[in-house]
Formats: structure tokens, sequence, C-alpha cells
């Protein structure tokens, strides 16, 4: 039996739900390792709607994040309320804003966020059996208020994402774009992926290197 | 100065525009080889919106193929009518069922299908100059009409499709997912991708292999 990883996702493109490169190269990765997944997303709509290609919220359009993830997961993707920790043996989040304003209202609220409660169930229960977390992008900002404090996370460099999961009683460690912080001691796995990201192959090197490790801390 | 290669999109999501993971392990391989790159999708309506986790088309809603495909190049996409061949050495087209529903209509009319001018015009130019043309999935079902007969090209066994391809005066090889079909003389390099494979790697396998052969194309 291989091992089987949970992936989180939060809608379909880099301003309103989970971006698309991280989340492509995270299933690759597993996929080359051997391991299986499967996605799940919240059955909520989505905080708005943005036309890529001009940065603008759409004015009175409605979309369902665990519908525009499906686009994502090639229809393949359950209710997050279904994830049961115990089927899997890590849980993975890629980032883009929809973390930020799907997952979470950080993008909103800073460090006074609150976290979605069926995130927050089932993640909370992935870090209560000691299973790896892997988090990419801006989602490890939901660290501190996820998973509580004394967590060692990265972002990049930002220093205001930095500063406010500092607030929050996060540990923020520097880290360049092909590179990963690892917490041992509570399993955590982040990379700055598109928070930092200029090239696509560079956001693969950070992403490949966090699944690997993700892969290895399995076996521990 | 670097190779540069022009993507054409349909869309983003493979029941209705552009397969999510083609275009990403294109675009990917690219960086990777230290080729540029530049998106382009027709600024047109799509043929509809299917909600991904049904299946089911949704009725009432329009997206724009231009729009939706700027989530999948993260804003970066310019309008196919803006496409200059002078400016690229060589042309990709993911699949996905936009291609057969947005780019054309042969998900509709078959070997009947008529192909969108713009598109005609944009990559007939590439054709023209003898630069390296890449489809993957279900694109080069559209080749003959695109092209013109005689050109070899692959969907991998579907004999469906594999017919339509023959019955317009093209050439169709059958292929495995993990591997590409060249037809030297006119350019053309093809793979299955999505219309074969199970697995995401497999998708990749096949997918670097046609871009390291565009790669290498490119200097012949």
């Amino acid at each position: 039996m291989s091992k089987q990883v949970a992936v989180i996702l939060s809608g379909c493109g880099v301003q309103d739900g989970s971006e698309i490169y991280e989340t492509t190269l995270t299933l690759l990765r597993l996929d080359q390792l051997g391991i299986g997944y499967r996605c799940f997303a919240p059955d909520i709509d989505q905080h708005h709607v943005v036309d890529h290609r001009t940065g603008e919220p759409v004015a009175g359009e409605t979309r369902n994040v665990l519908v525009e993830s499906a686009r994502l997961a090639r229809g393949e993707v359950s209710p997050l309320d279904a994830l049961e920790a115990d089927e899997f043996d890590a849980v993975i989040l890629p980032g883009g804003f929809g973390a930020a304003k799907n997952l979470s209202n950080y993008a909103q609220a800073g460090a006074d966020m609150v976290i979605q409660e069926q995130l927050v169930e089932a993640v909370s229960a992935f870090h209560e059996d000691r299973k790896p977390i892997g988090l990419m992008c801006i989602a490890p900002v939901m660290v501190p208020r996820l998973l509580g404090p004394g967590i060692a996370v990265t972002i990049g460099h930002d220093p205001g994402v930095a500063g406010a999961i500092s607030s929050m009683g996060g540990l923020h460690r520097s880290c360049g774009v092909e590179d990963i912080v690892v917490d041992f001691e509570h399993r955590v796995v982040t990379t700055p992926a598109y928070m930092m990201a200029t090239r696509l192959g560079e956001a693969a090197n950070g992403i490949f290197k966090l699944v690997d490790r993700i892969d290895e801390l399995m076996d521990l």
C-alpha cells in the first residue's frame, strides 16, 4: 500500500483560489515518488472572483470553491469536511490568494484573521497524529492560528507577512525561493514558491524539495 | 537572446478550456530549458462552462476564453490576434476540450469541424516559416484542417478521433502516453497526454519529450 497524501485546495487561480502551478507541481512530484493523493476543498462561495487579466474583482459574480477546485483536480475533489486524517499520511496546502481569502480571511483581517473551521478541524487531526504538514506561498501565514505558536515557517522575505506571523506567535525564517524551512519538532515544511518566484522552474525546485521532505518525514 | 515559444490556450480546465496540467508542464519544461514563452488566447466566449465536479454544462453562465486563460498564465496572456510569428521560434498548443470547443468545433461537428480563423492565421504563419509546431491531447485533431493533409500526428489510440483525422486527410500514428510522434518534414510534434494518461507523471514524460524535441527542431 503506497503512502497517501491529502491536498487541500481553495479554488483555481492565483488571485482568488489555489495557485495553479504550485498545485500541479505538488501533484506531479507526489506521483513521481509513487505517492497517492486526493484533493479536498471547502464547499463554500469564494470570497470574490478576480479577472486575472486585469487583477480586478468582478462585480456580481459568484463561484464555489469546491466546484472551481475541481478544474484543478480534473474533477477528482472531495468536500473538505469529508477529509479523515486517518486515511492519509500527510497533508499539503498549496498557496495562492485562496488560502488568504477562502481558507482564511488573512487578506482582509491580517493578524486578526479567522480560519475556516473545517480547515482547522481537518489539519489539527494531522497535527495531533504527528503527521507531516506542508504549506507553500502565502499558506504558511495560517500556521500560528491553525497549529499553534512557536512553529518555524517561511513565506520568503516579505516583511509585512513575516511580521504578521510573528505577531500571532509564529516563528518566521527567511528563505530563498528554491529552498524550504523544516520544523522537525512540529513536522511542518514550508517553501516561498510564488511569494518570491519569478520563474516556474524556481518554484518547482522549492516545491519538489518540500514534497521530497514530506516523503522522508512520513517514514520517521 | 534565448529562444521564444508562443503557447496558445483555450480557457482554464480540461472540460471547457485548456488542460491545466498539460499547460503547466509545457511551461515548466520550457523554463527548465531556458526558453522564453508567452501565452495567447482568443478573446471570445467559451462554447460553454462545465462544472468540473459533475461534468455537466452550467446553464446560463458565460466565461471568456482570454480571461479564463489568464488564470492559467498568472495574468500574462495576450489576445491571439496579436500573435506575430516573427517574434517566436515555435508554437505549442496544449490540449483540453477547449481545443475542440473553443479553438475549433470538433466536439460538435467532428470531421466537419471549422477552426477559429485567428488560430488558422496565427499557426499558418509558423508553418509557412517552417517553425516547429507542437500539439498535445485532442489538439492534434485540428492538424489536417489547420496545416493541411498528409501530416503525421497522434492522439494516442482512440479509433473515433483517429478515424476523423484520417477522413480529413491526416495521417494518424498510434503512440504510447509517454512517447511522441514527430513529422520531421512538416516539423510537427504531437503526444497523447491526457487522451491516455491515467497518472500525471505519465503525461509529464510525454510532454517533456515533446518540448525537448521542439527545442531541438528550433536549432535545425
